[in-house]
């Protein structure tokens, strides 16, 4: 570590004018949004009452009746909260929105127990059991989320009721949790709040929450398992069923962390768990932590992530499972995980000034967490499969966890919210600002305002990422200067060319995965031209799901084959990966986009009688011209088989 | 229906001398029965308690205690003695052996309660509570077992103490259930007792058993489903988390029995109910229960089972999913539910004389049931996957059911009991007797007596059906007589050759797949030479999971690659199903077996740095010399990998 970490750069500052991420950006405020506030206050029809706001009323003495939900439902009005800062930071305020969320933000105050304690279900239905199951009760989970939402409001809009509010219920905290003799020395069974609290810590620079972050990582794993201690306590009372032969590494409590080297356990609580070990790794300048994040990185993208920037391959706890096991068509790669993974990469990348943190980032939110969400807004996947054959994902079987259909989301909703919060936080994955450097992370078309060196400069982006691969940048400062810019070199580019003012820079040198350009600063027209074509990709052979196959990627995207495109059995296609792929953009197709045709062979079903099950016969291949869809998009059209890896003529 | 069936002799009468079955054979009677007795007993140090005859001493007053075990321990008590049955009817008396069943059925007699209720859990624990969970409580399911056990008893010594007391158990099944009104109109959560109360019918001709078992067949599925109004019972308590979100497909309650068009929910249940489905139609000559025998038959065997004879694709809930659906690394194919098709299909081929469902009983037997079981009896595989990849088989993933590695039969034991049972009566499997026919099915070694038109007659067989495919028959009835023989000409076999007293029959036509020889019969000797050669199998293209593979088969063995003989990573060998096949017989290999010999091609993984988990390259091939074994001997030898359906080279 050089002491120095990149920051990204303040929501406001960033005005996003992009046409591949702005159809979904869009619908946070158009659709999100309003849609889950009717939700929060259970007013949609036919959906089951989420009761959210209810819990809040009830607590705060406004209403009658039992609390509803699971022990984490509060979270649903954080994410909510988080999700309308960030668009209230972005689009520019919005008065009702503002008011909404005001009203929200006292109802929580109102809900907030004298003593600071805040968590609807604990206060109304057991307040005698507060902190008695840190293991599944979810307090300080929610109370990360709280925090989380608190600070992005106050950053989006100046106002501090709210983060006042959480900052004493993270004083409660404070006191509750530590080394000292009157102090639990327990932890979350979900890490969050670790994070949250390095932001609040930042956001307040009041440093117990720093420490008290610390402790939870530090403490995790270390000595006779806390949450089998719990178990032990008087009040402990278990409350998911599942959790019955708990495992220690489903929670990352296993080990000490600096002692964990392969990740485990539930993929979005690990994600988180190591999110905050990164914050903290900074704010200490502590390398041994780093080294346990960059180790505990390695593991993950090296041998446990799919293609798509999926992580967690049991459906069963929706957990990592071994080294190379990624199966396609029953993993669970939550939406939520993979937004971690994000949050995790450019926490990385702003630490170490590595771009390849952020070519994972990169994957992750152009594939996975996009898949997660329809195009229309309404609809979520939990679940991330990578192969799906509507048939055999059938209810009360190993594959129930599959939907081959996107889920409305008023269910038990962590994904949606999350990805709504993601989506209108993307500003925040776009640049770095060093002390005299901007580092440019993301291709996305934008205009922003920052400055290099202390000299006030604005940032243009016209992106052509995804088209022609070119991308032109204006940087305009206000008067000369000296300073850094530094383009992320994407890892999937192999050749590239590189104009600064129109002039060629010839073999230009990455370090770290960017080009730097130092020195002089004027007014700068820098144009990349990253060479984009269709490509095969192979997975290692390890990978015993993906052997044999090939996948298809343009750019960051992973691309699929759907039925709709191609008909049915995608299982029994194969191609030839030695062939010449061609592109062409798709102007109608699920909101304009480039698909990639190929020609493939698929197994003749023309000798199988309909109920001859086995047989001794050839297999005869016939031709059929393919079409492929980033992966995305799928199951944005009718419902049908989708597939990834596909199988590869040797 | 010509209202004959075909009768399996009585296993006394036949003395099975075969090297492939002997083998496995003996280990009932040298280590299975005496090792399961110890622990029923409780006498095994680091076994879990079976406490299977601690709780019948409870329930018989000879001790205090509380019930331990499933609500179906005594189940493994009825399966021990049923195995015990098998066993002195087929080896000749052993007086140790009967001693101890004599001593177990007398314990037995003593826990029947005095209205002849038989039980020992809701006995002990819960009287309250008898017939209040069908769903669940498995009390007919228990009596069906003991049933079973008690007519094997009967009819391998001749003593009808164990008859007579379930008989009397019997007839409280038969006052409680049935249409009248102050009856239950309820039947079994998992069928059994149906199947089994046709057995006590024909032991006993007592008829009104047969009509309870066709009261239970006919009932279910039938109006509002039962087993929802059952919950709404005072004394009714769920008993099994799992049966929370309870479908009705789960127990084939779902429709009428006769509707009922696709093999759905759990397989061991369903193929249980179908031989009593089977039975019943014979009984009662019903075309139209027969005809649904056929409907479910055909739909299990044309598009719901494995290769391997194993049926019930998901492991959670141990089920059938759809058409089609055979994953080969995730499925349940429990050793049970393969028995089940085994006993379903000599049902059918004794009432309809048809060899094509002995074929499938052959495969089930040959393969799953014999892979069930370790060579040295000792272990036993629940579930029988076609690939394993060990490490990624992990506790607490959606892949914990498929172990790598047989397990000790000592904890919740159903099928290492039921594997017991099975491989004890074999002798029941190798003919099928008419008014003056003898059907020979199964080619395993054996004398045999018997009787054709009333004529005794000695049956010898001799039989290389797994060596070089010939089989000698030789027929001495004790005079000259006239009758039929006829022939199973398996499903497999090609060509073939038969020999009348050393004259080819020439062009041999077969009937219902049967080869018949009709007329005089004086001393016969019949030689079938059925040409044997490994081969490749292909599977229908619809089913995903096996498309562009092929599977290698010998005779009616399906046959495995495993680590041990190929290396690791299975999945990435490719083989050219085009090219010639050898084999070799190995005398010392797992007891003595044929292997077979190809050559494959594996990915090369030598421009894969490790930690490379995703790149562009192309797939190179190396040469690898291939051996396989009979997938019923795998894992006999180190844990390793294990594949059936091997990548073809297209």
């Amino acid at each position: 570590m050089n002491g120095e970490k990149l920051q990204s750069l303040p929501l406001g500052d960033i005005r996003i004018a992009d046409t591949f991420w702005d159809k979904y950006i869009r619908l946070v405020k158009d659709v999100i949004l309003p849609y889950q506030w009717e939700t929060l206050n259970d007013n949609v029809p036919d959906a089951e009452p989420s009761h959210c706001i209810k819990n809040f009323r009830i607590a705060a003495g406004e209403e009658k009746g039992k609390f509803q939900g699971a022990v984490f439902q509060d979270t649903d009005v954080a994410k909510w909260l988080e999700a309308a800062a960030f668009t209230l930071a972005s689009d520019g305020r919005d008065e009702m929105l503002e008011s909404l969320a005001d009203e929200t933000i006292k109802l929580i105050g109102k809900a907030q127990c004298p003593d600071g304690y805040l968590n609807t279900y604990y206060t109304i239905q057991e307040p005698e059991r507060r902190w008695s199951n840190l293991k599944e009760g979810h307090e300080l989970y929610t109370a990360g989320h709280m925090i989380e939402a608190a600070v992005a409001y106050y950053e989006a809009t100046g106002k501090d009721e709210f983060l006042k509010i959480v900052s004493r219920f993270a004083d409660v905290i404070c006191e509750r949790f530590g080394p000292g003799d009157g102090q639990c020395h327990g932890y979350p069974g979900h890490p969050e709040v670790e994070l949250a609290l390095v932001k609040l810590y930042r956001a307040t620079g009041e440093k117990k929450y720093l420490e008290v972050s610390k402790y939870f990582v530090e403490q995790r794993g270390v000595g006779e398992n806390y949450f089998f201690q719990e178990e032990k306590g008087e009040k402990y009372q278990q409350i998911f069923p599942e959790f019955k032969d708990y495992s220690p590494a489903y929670s990352q409590s296993h080990l000490p962390v600096r002692e964990q080297k392969t990740a485990e356990g539930h993929a979005v609580r690990a994600v988180y768990l190591y999110c905050a070990m990164a914050d903290l790794a900074y704010e200490y300048q502590d390398e041994s932590l780093l080294a346990a994040c960059r180790t505990l990185w390695d593991n993950m993208v090296r041998k446990r992530m799919f293609i798509t920037g999926g992580i967690g391959s049991s459906g069963l706890l929706e957990r990592f499972t071994t080294d190379y096991d990624l199966p396609n068509d029953c993993n669970y790669s939550e939406s939520c995980a993979s937004i971690g993974l994000a949050l995790f990469g450019r926490r990385m990348a702003e630490i170490t000034g590595e771009a390849k943190y952020m070519d994972v980032a990169e994957t992750a939110l152009y594939n996975t967490v996009l898949a997660g969400i329809a195009m229309d807004g309404k609809s979520f996947f939990y679940v991330n499969p990578l192969e799906v054959w509507p048939d055999n994902c059938l209810e009360r079987t190993s594959r129930e966890h599959v939907k081959p259909v996107r889920q409305k989301w008023f269910g038990v909703a962590c994904c949606p919210p999350n990805i709504a919060r993601t989506l209108a936080s993307l500003g925040q994955y776009l640049y770095g600002k060093g002390k005299d450097s901007l580092y440019i992370n993301l291709y996305v078309s934008n205009e922003t305002q920052t400055a290099i060196n202390g000299v006030k400069c604005s940032v243009k982006i016209d992106s052509g990422y995804l088209d022609d691969g070119t991308v032109k940048i204006n940087i305009r400062p206000e008067h000369k200067t000296t300073g850094v810019l530094a383009f992320r070199i994407p890892g999937w580019v192999k050749t590239y060319r590189v104009f600064r003012n129109g002039e060629e820079i010839k073999a230009p040198k990455e370090e770290k995965g960017y080009l730097f350009i130092r020195g002089e600063l004027a007014q700068e027209e820098i144009t990349l031209k990253f060479h984009i074509e269709p490509r095969f990709v192979h997975a290692n052979p390890k990978v015993r799901a993906d052997s044999g196959k090939a996948a298809l990627m343009r750019g960051p995207l992973v691309y699929c084959l759907e039925e709709t495109d191609n008909g049915s059995n995608l299982a029994s296609v194969f191609v030839d990966t030695r062939q010449e792929l061609s592109e062409s953009y798709e102007p109608e197709l699920l909101g304009g986009t480039t698909v990639i045709h190929l020609n493939g062979k698929k197994i003749s079903d023309s000798h199988w009688e309909d109920g001859t099950l086995y047989q001794e016969c050839e297999t005869e291949l016939t031709d059929i011209p393919l079409k492929a869809v980033p992966y995305c998009y799928w199951g944005n059209r009718r419902t049908g088989e989708m597939l990834v890896w596909i199988k590869e003529l040797l």
